[in-house]
């Protein structure tokens, strides 16, 4: 049985991913820095990764053959140009590190869409369309690739990157868009949003996570991976889904927010790498998922 | 009187650069792992940059408004690939995390002509020529620009990125091109190199530095500054001064060495920022600078 290490285990995507790494058969240990919960069978640790040697000491303490690395800052809104990036740079440069001495075998780290050049209309391709963040968030996932993608091949060890696009789910922080939505609509308050106009992919949570767990399994697959749909869909079509699977799309004001500068019109993954080469697929389509964290918001409101 | 930290300050461009800061006007801290040595005056702090918490510490004892960040991992020939390269990007964020923390100013940190894409024979040129870095040290050092500079953004202090080309001067580690062709000649054996026919763009150790000095002085210009003469030459040609210098052209021995693999034909910088920005010239033309390395080795021999 391989022991895989989980980081960010509590966060948003990480807290979906314990189950499918444990029906892989893997020896699943999480480490946060809150408190701990989860399926029952996972090994739990409590560390501060932003701390000096906080990394070194985890590896030296779990000696993991596999790495799903996921923790990072994620507050939303400020994560963009947070200086807490560049300390999560560090962070995970010395995680990857200490991961290698200590003999790992397969690291999995989470990417971002924001390391691509926005502005074309093409589908994001995996080693095709241009590396050039424009985001202080995409310079610091992708200067991370860099260093521990070259370490990877230096060292002799797997890493596969996987570069998150746009997602949802039950349990959001309440200030992201389909969560404030779905609030809204279940308070009878306008759902007041931008145009929405902009094309995105959009994967549910447990999809991503379970895309996740796939790519720790999936030994050989390296570089980077889009964890994706592959399927455009307008800003205004998941706001005006929302609206009818809560009986009141009155309350949607589409346009009532101004455009954000600098967002790009599309950003669509290319995703055959992660269908074909991973075999994996979405459980979640976009309606079922939708209509059901508006359930999820309706039984806490 | 502002404190300037110099790092790497006992290195081949670091022990160059001290006198021409003092020059400046700046009280001048020099850092290194190792022994102290160079001009009076200045102030020396024995540091790990390496040590969990090093560059934060450093930071804390000397509290500069100005920092001249030169350390990094260059043993010839194992520097491109080595994994030394990663705990330097994890060492270089920390330390400049730590600088703009306790207030810093103004950095000023050593970057490489070998971010840019190799393959084109156009001249390097900031902010134009595409960043693709073909090696792990390229990368690395990269890695490190979209970390520092986009974190001096964020917070509201200037870095400037010097990328050095090729240098050469007395002194150099004897592994490197010029030292080796030199010893050879002054021994009187076989300097054997390969064919040279590649384009280079040389620097004297001493301009480097004082270039990098010069950069620290220059406030308001940031991002990267090509730190290069501008000027192509053959590598044959370089290896055929040195013997014309030594009175030995009989021992050159171009073409017995094979070419490497990966080698761009050209790699020459367009050093208009250097010059226009900055306002700095070199003081070493080529075949001064290596009759003086020459001279150097002879006298040595």
């Amino acid at each position: 049985v391989s022991r895989v290490l989980v980081t960010g285990a509590t966060g948003f995507i990480g807290r979906h991913a314990l189950t499918p790494l444990a029906d892989l058969g893997l020896d699943v240990h999480a480490v946060s820095s809150q408190e701990r919960g989860g399926p029952p069978g996972v090994t739990w640790h409590r560390a501060d990764l932003l701390a000096p040697g906080g990394p070194t000491r985890l590896i030296g303490d779990v000696a993991p053959e596999l790495l799903l690395h996921l923790a990072w800052y994620a507050e939303p809104g400020r994560f963009w140009t947070a200086p807490e990036n560049a300390a999560w740079v560090q962070a995970s440069v010395e995680l990857v590190r200490a991961f290698a001495a200590a003999g790992g075998r397969r690291a999995v780290l989470a990417g971002t869409c924001a390391e691509y050049r926005w502005g074309d209309d093409a589908r994001c391709r995996e080693g095709v369309t241009p590396l050039e963040p424009s985001t202080f968030y995409g310079r610091c996932k992708h200067a991370t690739q860099l260093v521990t993608a070259g370490l990877a091949e230096q060292a002799g060890f797997e890493l596969a990157w996987g570069r998150i696009f746009f997602l949802y789910g039950p349990d959001e922080d309440p200030r992201r868009l389909v969560s404030s939505v779905a609030r809204s609509l279940v308070a009878g308050e306008p759902a007041r949003t931008t145009s929405g106009r902009q094309l995105r992919d959009f994967l549910h949570v447990a999809d991503v996570a379970s895309a996740f767990a796939a790519l720790v399994g999936a030994g050989g697959v390296t570089g980077p991976v889009n964890v994706a749909s592959g399927e455009a869909v307008a800003i205004r079509d998941v706001v005006a889904r929302l609206g009818r699977a809560a009986g009141r799309p009155d309350l949607v004001e589409l346009g009532a927010l101004p455009d954000r500068e600098g967002e790009p019109a599309t950003l669509v993954a290319d995703a055959r790498r992660l269908r074909d080469e991973v075999g994996w697929a979405p459980a979640h389509p976009l309606g079922d998922g939708l209509a059901a964290t508006l359930a999820w918001w309706r039984d806490r409101a």
